[in-house]
């Protein structure tokens, strides 16, 4: 008999698959003493460059996968490998207390996650996680025991299990159904892994997770957060049917992808693609992004344990700029400080990081790492359509020192001689909502403006995205952040600019009809939806999607304006 | 010869007076071995007795003087002094080690102060300030030296200093004429105790304020950060000009504060006060506030180490609806969350607390918690003329969850038979960017609206009000944030309710006419700037200071606005 299990749907879609465990053993270690010290070292050393291995090729799989930014926390991981205080501190407890490395390793483990556990402080309790993970691999190494083997997943299984770290899910292969973890919600890293692999998850399932056994068929609806554990024929055939559905739509898109997107009425409407890395350039090209909205210049800062130099960053840019020819490339300047933090550039902890010293703030406080930036942009700028955009703009003064910095540097380059395009467009996000609600004002200063979604929600609703308490109140499309994006388009179509939206709202082709309504020129997404957003741009009709954008904005939440949104699909 | 210093004005307002160093010993300690351990714990058990006893009376200074707020540093102390981690920690050194309590006593707070500054986490690093500042007294007591003698100071003098921790700002006597230090900035906490006080201050000198001496005569500019050391005849006449020019205005507006505040065309604009303890309630009435703004009631759980019961807090709110009469009292509920915690509340430490689980959030996710409030307001709404306001509201679904909360409140009591009100006005604080954006669709569920603009220029901004690498960007003056006042003005007279404003924007008398011209009905202030704020509203024409407005908000920056509102004056 069939069986439903409530959850958290913690990233959407249906899909159906056969159960298997992802089961994690808990090693006992026995303490024994030890008299060849030396011996004893070696092999943590060993099992240590062994960790290292395994985990600098999960970062590759994951990045490639992935893209950079989740690949990130294995950086964490490698560094507590070479930390003092935790492989260092074994190192000498081994030759203090003459104890068997296993156990020295299980005790250090537990004593440093311990402590940073219960510091009170969310940062320092994810690295508690960090050296766990870390901890038991290299508990497994010594006890020469093998973890969980992935390579017995295979395409159109559900892996389940009582919770999954970013080392696992980093080697899930192709084609994995579904995900369903006991502990777990919404903004757990295991989530954001599983909507950037687009793998329907149904998360926090708690001790009801114990009634799904291995081989069982099993839905996970992540839409609605529910398990179904042995559907009967005709549930079954539902799901078949809604997938197959999906999977003709998908493929239909697919077809007509390669032609520019037009409305029915005949407005272009460019679809673009963010850019992580430059493993996501040929996904890009791929998917026919029209050029690419958004290149985050992060990766190339996180990459690196050194200030990237001119010529590291003139590589990157140039390529992608090669690769896209003709077609737009927006790159944003240096978005550092708030969750993302730089170990050699020494940026203070901060109380709301968010609200603090970030993006072209840092980079205006720091001028000459800034110009090396700028210089490397512009030497790129032979090689295609260059867009310079700059994050986290609230005033004109701001946006004055920038071009003041940017001329510098192009006087500079002339000055020895290095060639520079004429025809750079210079832009601006507009993610504060200060710009936004001064938009008439900013939009006289620039070419181009991109409205930043995620950022501007989490301001404009005073709701951190990454924190679980408040994740309810964090939407998108509430009418406050919609009247926002209208009145930014407002005042860029009134100075006759070009605008674009590049936060995670401008990919979600079921408002594909109301951000054209609302104004926009341009929506730039992860390269997989846009074949997707081009067939929804297709039929929109502009005199009716501006109606239903002036309906949207009039609605009292969120939950309304979807709501709105799929009636009309 | 006079000789200027510059520093960063912290604090406004310019005086003149002399200069008293308020010198910090350094003492030396010396390790000595002892036999008798209980001799020596009782050394340091008398020693923390009598530091609770200071720090107790520091603590009712600070309250009785700069409020709750501003004293519960104090209980930070206190609560060191209980710490097994610190205080026990000295205990078990001093019998296990044998050796005397100076010795342990230094030694114990320099290692859990470095551990805790080490931590690269600026709340920790408070708290290992707060460390040195009870460890230091503890060591000066064991040592039987007296600190600096704050009797020393009188009326008139300048407190020059390498830096001044709360407990110093405590003890400073009525009348100091200005303070000047050679650490600190703006958002530093002796900066934020300085403009509580109204005393000019001068921060960050580094090594140039040792050109200062005793009994040096000193202007202290807080506007321009600039101190003057020796001033010539005409510089000292120029700055005795401008103090009398200012005392006789604030004599002239006190004597017209008895009566109401209306403009030279008629228009009433009421003037309130903020209130953030009992203690608040006289200076208010003193000042002649013609009722009360916001009155916040995070005291009553900040002073309590359980949650206050319904009594206790109906016994509060009593008081001031009873002290105020037929006058509007303006009741917060509890703002908790963001940069306030309670002990016994069990909040989570958030990534960005300004953007968390804070106010009416926490309330509605407490529902039962949050009852005994609304109970306790609703039965003391008896005793005068009660409006409840919510804060961090920022849609519709939030003010009906609340009114259904309280209409439940208003049945048990009634079951109950006890009296409530029937007029009880229903409001809230327009505070998150997304309630000004939308303040049409919340006029229609309420009777009044507040801009609270200290935490709405936050968010507008992205600024953090409590981080110096954002000060600079953190102006309630911004042009982006006079629009959202605008918008939520234009609402709530279009729907004919109530709007005031509580943040510190409103007890600025250079803003008052463009305030008043942004359509505010009502502004709520520090009872201390009432008089003058009333003088400025009879000086206002509604016509000219619309257009004055209108004028404002078209400006770039808050600087601009700023200007514009001084050459009016």
């Amino acid at each position: 008999m069939s069986q439903t299990i409530q959850g958290v749907g913690a990233a959407p879609g249906i899909n159906l698959g056969t159960a298997i465990w992802w089961r994690k053993e808990q090693p006992t270690v026995i303490a024994k003493s030890i008299t060849n010290v030396a011996e004893e070292t070696a092999k943590l050393e060993q099992a240590i460059q062994q960790a290292k291995e395994q985990i600098t090729a999960l970062r590759q799989i994951a990045a490639d996968r992935m893209g950079e930014e989740e690949a990130q926390v294995f950086d964490a991981h490698l560094a507590f490998l070479d930390d003092p205080g935790f492989t260092g501190e074994m190192k000498s407890r081994i030759a203090s207390q003459k104890k068997n490395a296993e156990a020295i390793c299980q005790e250090v483990t537990e004593e440093m996650s311990s402590l940073m556990a219960s510091l009170d402080d969310e940062y320092m309790q994810a690295r508690a996680d960090d050296i766990r993970d870390v901890g038991s691999r290299l508990l497994l190494l010594l006890l020469g025991k093998k973890p969980f083997d992935p390579s017995l997943l295979k395409a159109g299984d559900v892996v389940i299990a009582e919770e999954l770290t970013p080392s696992d899910t980093a080697q899930f292969p192709e084609g994995i159904a579904g995900m369903v973890t006991a502990k777990g919600s919404k903004t757990a890293h295991a989530a954001i892994m599983a909507r950037t692999l687009g793998i329907p998850a149904v998360l926090g399932l708690g001790a009801a997770i114990n009634q799904i056994n291995d081989d069982d068929t099993v839905i996970v609806d992540g839409d609605k957060g529910i398990v179904t554990l042995n559907p009967d024929t005709a549930q079954e055939q539902v799901v078949r049917t809604q997938i197959e559905k999906q999977k003709q739509a998908r493929e239909a898109a697919l077809k007509e992808a390669a032609a520019d997107a037009y409305t029915a009425d005949g407005k272009r409407i460019q679809t673009f693609a963010n850019i992580g890395s430059l493993n996501d350039i040929e996904i890009a090209l791929k998917n026919h992004a029209e050029g690419v909205g958004l290149f985050r210049t992060e990766f190339l800062y996180l990459e690196s344990d050194h200030w990237p130099t001119e010529d590291e960053q003139y590589q990157a840019y140039s390529k992608v700029l090669s690769s896209f020819g003709e077609r737009p490339v927006v790159i944003r300047t240096l978005d550092i400080g708030g969750d993302k933090d730089l170990p050699y550039a020494d940026l203070p902890k901060e109380e709301n990081p968010f609200l603090g010293h970030r993006a072209i703030r840092y980079c205006l406080a720091n001028p000459d790492m800034f110009k090396t930036q700028l210089k490397a942009l512009l030497r790129a700028s032979v090689h295609g359509n260059l867009w310079i955009m700059f994050p986290m703009i609230e005033n004109v003064s701001e946006i004055r020192a920038t071009k003041a910095l940017l001329n510098k540097c192009r006087q500079e380059l002339a000055q020895a001689g290095i060639a520079v395009a004429d025809d750079i467009k210079i832009g601006i996000m507009i993610e504060v909502p200060a710009a936004a609600i001064t938009a008439d004002l900013l939009a006289k200063e620039v070419d181009f403006m991109s409205i930043g979604t995620n950022d501007l929600t989490q301001y404009t609703l005073a709701a951190d995205r990454g924190n679980e308490q408040v994740a309810h109140l964090y939407d998108a499309a509430h009418p406050a952040v919609l009247r926002l994006v209208k009145l930014t388009c407002d005042a860029a179509n009134k100075a006759g600019i070009v605008v674009g939206m590049c936060g995670e709202l401008a990919g979600d082709p079921t408002m594909t009809e109301i951000l054209v309504g609302l104004g926009l020129h341009e929506l730039s997404m992860s390269a997989g939806t846009i074949p997707e957003v081009k067939q929804q741009v297709r039929a929109v009709d502009s005199a009716k999607a501006k109606a239903l954008a002036d309906k949207a904005v009039q609605l009292e939440d969120g939950d309304q304006v979807r709501e709105l949104a799929k009636q009309k699909q």
